[in-house]
């Protein structure tokens, strides 16, 4: 039986033109050795609108904060020793003086985030003192140096890195840089993409398709896709099946944008003409095609110009999944990520799953939470053309090549591209 | 020593001016209660800039998707009775034909994604075919009726619920409703929040703090959390630590806003002001004040003329846990969103932590992945004016009102707000 299917496999290689499938490790290598990716410009941007836009070089802070030994609580500036030994039944007594600097003896009142004075290594909370009079104060619990003060420097020091390169930066992020004085950060330009659409069969969103007609929805998905990842993008429209037009069109986009993503036409049979089209471009074209993975087998990857250019299947789940193992990673490359910016959960697995020896499958999985336990139930449409599984999905398992599929109740790990879910929701 | 530790933590709650503390779930009954929540307005907007709106109303597919049965390959539309008992050695003749109806032992070519014409039952992928001369075929293996046929209505049936109102549109949702011939969809109108910072000591980002002053960055964090969360904000600058301005200035938000989030003088203490101003604006006014949890424990809730108030503590780290408390599900809540939005990941403690008992605390915690696991190191500085913890993790975990710590090695539920970090990020 191996054999057979080992034979029709390498037949269906042949006729779609693959010498071989190439893993998806071994094609991105490839493909970033070939494309030599410069980073993207640097811009400087005001820290209101910083949101979301990634940090090119690390920020140094330039001072300590806090900027001084600063009270954490509302109370009472003392030197500790003063308190030692003192309770509910027998206080200390200390002198309240409204200087600057506090003597033996003594204690300056102080509110939350004040600098502590001069002479002062610790402050009393105000709930465990008693105001006799206007200027004699009872502490009724010791307490111990550096009590209740935040030390010059404990949250970040000067000469910290306080926010890395690479990081997408977040509200707190916003925040931490503010308090130390800064009003705007180096950030890298938006990537931006653009993208096309190809097929005599497609027509436009809104445009009734006839029978042989399917609306087109790719760049919608590919478009909004690069939006979460904060690029701009420019739609390159739609290209009949003719090689001159796609390739006057990427090279457009070439022109016009720093990658360019197109969708449909890249299997090789009569109407496969992108890889064609790329390659007429200029050397060195189409690094790439065929990728050992289900779906988006037929992926290809190209280089023109020294831009990226790739090309996904038509398929609108080929498509997703095609620019989720390659587009996303590229994109974050060339913003330079300190992370992967993805949230995985390990679920287990509600039912088995088949998948097919030699290529790694991405198996749609929605995953909800019961009982404190993480569930990931296989969503069952698995053609990749059948769109409603990337929406009833809200996430995916990759299935390793040297598995036919997974187990009921194995624990596996899920690629979140939604959010977790609740029962009954599939 | 229980009741000594117990002796003072009801004078610290009588000197803040609590009564008693408020547990987070009765805090949000009561919150809710009073207010009478009413929904955002819904409003239409393109596909094209629908995406992260959340839908307003379920969205009923008046098609079939596909709309009628599709070839999932290319090849040769036949009927399945046809190819019974066909292989490599012994293949089956059928004559080609160019027909729009496929009769007894005839087939006709199709490429993927065009319909199954009339009469044929199943499509011979390509490469299970040899064509001997222009209209001879021989079939190798044989076809089951419906094989390689995407059926009407496989993927979306008609008067099916495409995408569910709350959902936030995701890519993938647009898509789906582009291919259904949607080009608009009804979502809700961006919330609008209004942010105040209050405090004499506080200077805006950029002025330099003089030792007394500090930089306000809460509005900054604040504003930002609200804008990932789709909103749009307004800002109310910051009141000096004066009844009068404070109120002035929630009115003003109330007007221009649906929620209005304030930052500082919410301790009850000689500058905490703004509970006060709350209630001079008119009944309820504040209905909570003083949360068992930590930080965040001065946390107050409002209600004027129908709006929520949020009255947040002017430490940016419990103002920030303080807005995923109560904020957070405010704003889903006026949005009806279908899920918590929340990303989890189950992860194991790398050391102790303790907490206090008698309150929620939420320990800060950088979450990163090693050999396939999944750990959670707690950020070590804990003070709630250290922002530095909040830039340091990437997540949070809840620790119950009845247990004072974790464990070592324990496995906890982790609120991500931030990507799954590397080790040795911390």
């Amino acid at each position: 039986m191996l054999t057979v299917s080992t034979r029709v496999f390498k037949r269906l290689v042949r006729l779609k033109g693959f010498e071989k499938l190439t893993s998806i490790e071994e094609a991105k290598r490839i493909f970033f050795e070939k494309l030599q990716l410069k980073k993207l410009d640097v811009t400087e941007v005001s820290l209101e609108n910083a949101l979301n836009r990634v940090l090119a070089e690390d920020v140094v802070s330039e001072k300590d904060l806090p900027p001084f030994n600063r009270s954490a609580v509302d109370g009472y500036a003392v030197k500790a020793k003063d308190t030692f030994g003192a309770s509910q039944l027998s206080p200390k007594t200390l002198k309240i003086v409204e200087d600057s600097l506090v003597g033996e003896k003594q204690a300056v009142e102080i509110w939350t985030g004040n600098p502590v004075p001069e002479g002062a290594d610790a402050v009393v909370m105000l709930e465990h003192t008693r105001k006799k009079n206007r200027d004699t104060l009872e502490v009724l619990k010791p307490v111990a140096p550096g009590e209740n003060v935040s030390r010059r420097g404990e949250d970040v020091r000067r000469g910290e890195v306080v926010v890395k390169a690479g990081t997408r930066l977040k509200p707190q992020h916003l925040g931490i840089l503010a308090a130390l004085g800064f009003t705007a950060v180096k950030v890298f330009r938006k990537p931006k993409v653009a993208v096309l659409a190809t097929g005599n069969e497609l027509v436009e969103p809104g445009e009734k398709p006839s029978p042989h007609q399917i609306v087109e929805v790719n760049r919608l998905i590919i478009s909004g896709l690069c939006q979460q990842l904060g690029c701009e993008t420019v739609d390159l429209g739609i290209a009949r099946d003719n090689v001159d037009e796609i390739a006057s069109k990427i090279s457009k986009g070439i022109e016009a944008a720093d990658v360019v993503v197109t969708t449909g036409g890249t299997s090789v049979g009569a109407k496969d003409l992108v890889p064609e089209a790329v390659n007429r471009l200029g050397a060195p074209g189409i690094v790439v095609h065929g990728i050992a993975m289900r779906p988006a087998m037929p992926t290809a990857l190209g280089v023109v110009r020294g831009k990226p250019v790739i090309v996904l299947s038509g398929n609108p789940v080929a498509a997703m999944i095609g620019f989720e193992v390659f587009g996303k990673p590229l994109i974050l490359k060339m913003l330079n990520t300190a992370t992967p910016e993805a949230f995985f959960v390990k679920a287990k697995l509600t039912r088995r799953a088949s998948s097919v020896l030699g290529r790694k499958s991405f198996l749609r999985v929605y995953v909800y939470m019961e009982n404190g336990e993480f569930y990931a139930s296989p969503v069952r449409l698995m053609g990749s053309g059948i769109i409603s599984t990337m929406t009833k999905a809200n996430g995916y398992v990759v299935i390793p090549e040297d598995r036919g599929g997974l187990e009921k109740d194995e624990t596996v790990l899920v690629h979140m591209f939604d959010f977790i879910g609740e029962k009954g929701n599939v």
